[in-house]
């Protein structure tokens, strides 16, 4: 591969500026899930059109009714190299608890740690660095061969970590604009350290607000308490009773297309060697909870979940307050896998908080999104290149593996543009993503860069 | 009686003044049960001292390790007057959330409603209205005769609503100083607009505040949901196990030292006419919810409560984070009636929620506050008098009663210092004490000043 390694070399010489370019797009507070932050995110679009024009991209802002894309173009070496739309989202997460971040969030810095060097701050992993491992591998490219191997389309939204209300709509009007061969989507992990991964499993997501109303204002509990509803209570037995003693969900018909996992895929994964105590001691804990009698990867790969996000009612400042509340709240979310269908579940739970609500009291739903759980092919053409591809340049070659977070884009990629998704990305498991020091490592930002020149350069053969 | 007509006269020409005074009182922050506002809970009481000191009373601040007290004297008009101990209470509730306020919670104002003057804003009600009712009463006395009817003790405290840590100490250390023939009370409630009351019975109090943490930090919902424990979940387990179906608290040894209402006593509480639609029509209810096949009277003066008073955890912002949280809370209290202990039911409710704590979790548990149930005697000299006072004031005869809510000084008073207590209060039931928009009736004020000097005569007598 003569051409190749010119440009890997590039790359190595370019990583103090490309880190430069990623830490200005990691000081834009993008927040998309609260409404202080518009502006910001919006800031963070034109800062990434801006960039990609200088790399050569036909690029451009593109307003929605929510938070802007960024869409950009760009010729391959020759009109018949293949045509693949690239991914990725330029928002984050919020911060909260703020203090116990070791460093301010939106200041990004290097940082030594077990002696490795890592970038610090919200989105270095999720998915501002991921996405810039792309723009940068372009970058290089272009700077040796003035040109890239393949046709590119790029498509950043502001909306991922706020359930993409603005995403299939721009997906529809601009169908002819974004469809591709294929699409590659850097959001993902890798299975180790050394070990780069392919997604080829990932779980859908329904997510439910629910609001319980008892009285029309708060009580004092001693005036009151005894006879009068209280909204916690009410909201506790709710969610106590989503799971069994095995640990199973109750909603009616929840496991309605949950297939039990086939002996070879498991067999596989027992090969990957992950124990419970390893993945649930690095995050300081021990027993499995979930269902009874699988392992952790089959729990977070191939098995659905319900989970509470948060809870709030009542009196939660300093002190005590003796109040019944008028109120008490929930975010929820159900993780899908097979073919569980979110508007069912969705309904289910419904069904089952109204069924829960006593005669006087009431409850308000407020959805946050819902996807089908996505399942891609594990032999094709750009699959096997890719793993070819990213093995050539990791310690470990490369494993095909599920993941149990929620990527909707890869489904509708599939259902509305009739287009397949390659999902590789660089972070790793102890990435803090959507917690308080997120991280991402320097390796896998530098390396990140130097996978997708590979994987270009693979697919263009 | 000539000598009551004049002093009632002068309280009703006081009364613009009386407002003044009172209005000058509950602008002032004093919020016990938050750090924040510590320098103005010293500024209430220093207030009070300095108008007590204007009225003859010799008042001094009392510091303690919290929020200080103030204590004042005056003599008798002669030295074997009966010795009263008159007890309130200068802190306030949070008045989170202050949205729901329709005016400003510390710019107290006379406001007109469905006909009725009422007094706007915190502390009222609670306590601070009701406490200047007797320091009005005092004042049109002396402007009248120059003495008081009865030696007054008075203890001002300012951590009743953040479980009164100081109080005892203080009693034990005072106890000499503060002893008296009896007590007097006024933080209660009337029975109804028209019909004084005298509280005979009160609900003891055990709270406790509850932290339950899993992993050691925010984990991402995707790549760890179904597998790593969510302290929510625990939580939420924890707190709907409290009760059964039935309503009855499950806590080992919880109903021991709780007796049956004599069927007398309920048999009088039917008297007074209370309809559950009543009773819970007014907050916008109308089901009782607690034990079964109980009057919503006999659940809140004679049965026990365990009540959720606050609980948090995860992501309660705008939109939505799928994030397994670190660590949930809960703020929890227990009424208690008839001899139950609260050591023992702290034990109890420690040890079940320790019992539900998986391996690998761990949970931290916060006291506030402990007190046993009152009853005092139906038919003491001093209740019969006062009873006589309050039915020549009110448009009905006063009734004894039993309260909801717990008053732990009223415990204290009669196990340190050897002293029954008089339970007087002019509070109604919508007078949304611990909620937004905390009213008092001007009638309560105007005569609860007469109600004071019309008990203080008689007492003499």
């Amino acid at each position: 591969m003569p051409d190749l390694m010119p440009v890997l070399a590039r790359a190595d010489q370019n990583l103090p500026s490309s880190l430069d370019q990623l830490f200005e797009l990691l000081r834009i507070k993008s927040i998309s899930t609260d409404p202080a932050y518009k502006g910001d995110c919006r800031k963070a679009a034109v800062w990434l059109v801006d960039y990609l024009k200088t790399l050569g991209f036909d690029a451009s802002v593109r307003d929605t009714p929510g938070h802007p894309m960024v869409v950009a173009h760009h010729d391959g070496a020759s009109a018949s190299a293949p045509h693949v739309l690239f991914y990725g989202h330029y928002d984050v997460q919020p911060v909260d608890p703020i203090e116990l971040w070791d460093n301010d969030p939106f200041e990004p810095s290097v940082q030594e740690a077990a002696g490795r060097k890592i970038l610090t701050g919200r989105g270095t992993a999720d998915d501002k660095g991921q996405l810039m491992t792309f723009v940068e591998a372009c970058r290089a490219y272009k700077e040796i061969h003035g040109s890239l191997p393949v046709r590119v389309t790029i498509l950043f939204e502001g909306e991922e970590e706020s359930g993409s209300p603005s995403l299939k709509p721009f997906l529809e009007a601009n169908e002819a604009e974004l469809k591709a061969d294929y699409a590659l989507v850097c959001d993902t992990s890798m299975w180790d350290r050394d070990t780069p991964a392919i997604a080829a499993a990932l779980r859908g997501l329904v997510g439910e607000e629910i609001v319980v109303t008892a009285a029309d204002r708060d009580l004092h509990s001693g005036l009151f308490g005894g006879a009068a509803a209280n909204p916690i209570h009410i909201l506790t037995k709710i969610l106590a009773g989503l799971h069994d003693d095995t640990g199973r969900i109750t909603l009616d018909g929840f496991y309605d297309g949950v297939e039990e996992t086939p002996e070879n895929i498991k067999a596989s994964w027992e090969t990957l060697g992950l124990t419970t105590e390893a993945f649930l001691g690095d995050v300081g804990l021990s027993v499995p909870s979930g269902e009874k009698g699988r392992s952790v990867l089959e729990l977070t790969w191939a098995r659905p979940t319900a989970e509470v996000n948060g809870i709030w009612g009542g009196y939660t400042g300093e002190g005590f307050k003796t109040v019944i509340a008028a109120k008490a709240s929930a975010k929820v979310s159900f993780r899908l896998v097979g073919t569980q269908d979110p508007a069912a579940i969705r309904d289910s739970f419904r069904a089952y908080v109204q069924s829960r609500i006593p005669a006087d009291c009431t409850v308000e739903f407020h959805p946050h999104g819902g996807s089908p759980a996505i399942h891609l092919s594990y032999d094709s053409p750009v699959l096997t290149k890719a793993k070819t591809a990213l093995s050539d340049e990791w310690p470990k070659p490369a494993v095909v593996i599920g993941m149990g977070g929620s990527i909707p884009i890869v489904g509708d990629f599939q259902k509305m543009l009739g287009m397949e998704s390659l999902l590789v990305g660089f972070g790793l498991a102890d990435d803090r993503i959507h917690s308080p020091n997120e991280k991402y490592e320097l390796t896998s930002y530098h390396k990140g860069i130097r996978s997708w020149i590979r994987i270009m350069e693979a697919l263009a053969a």
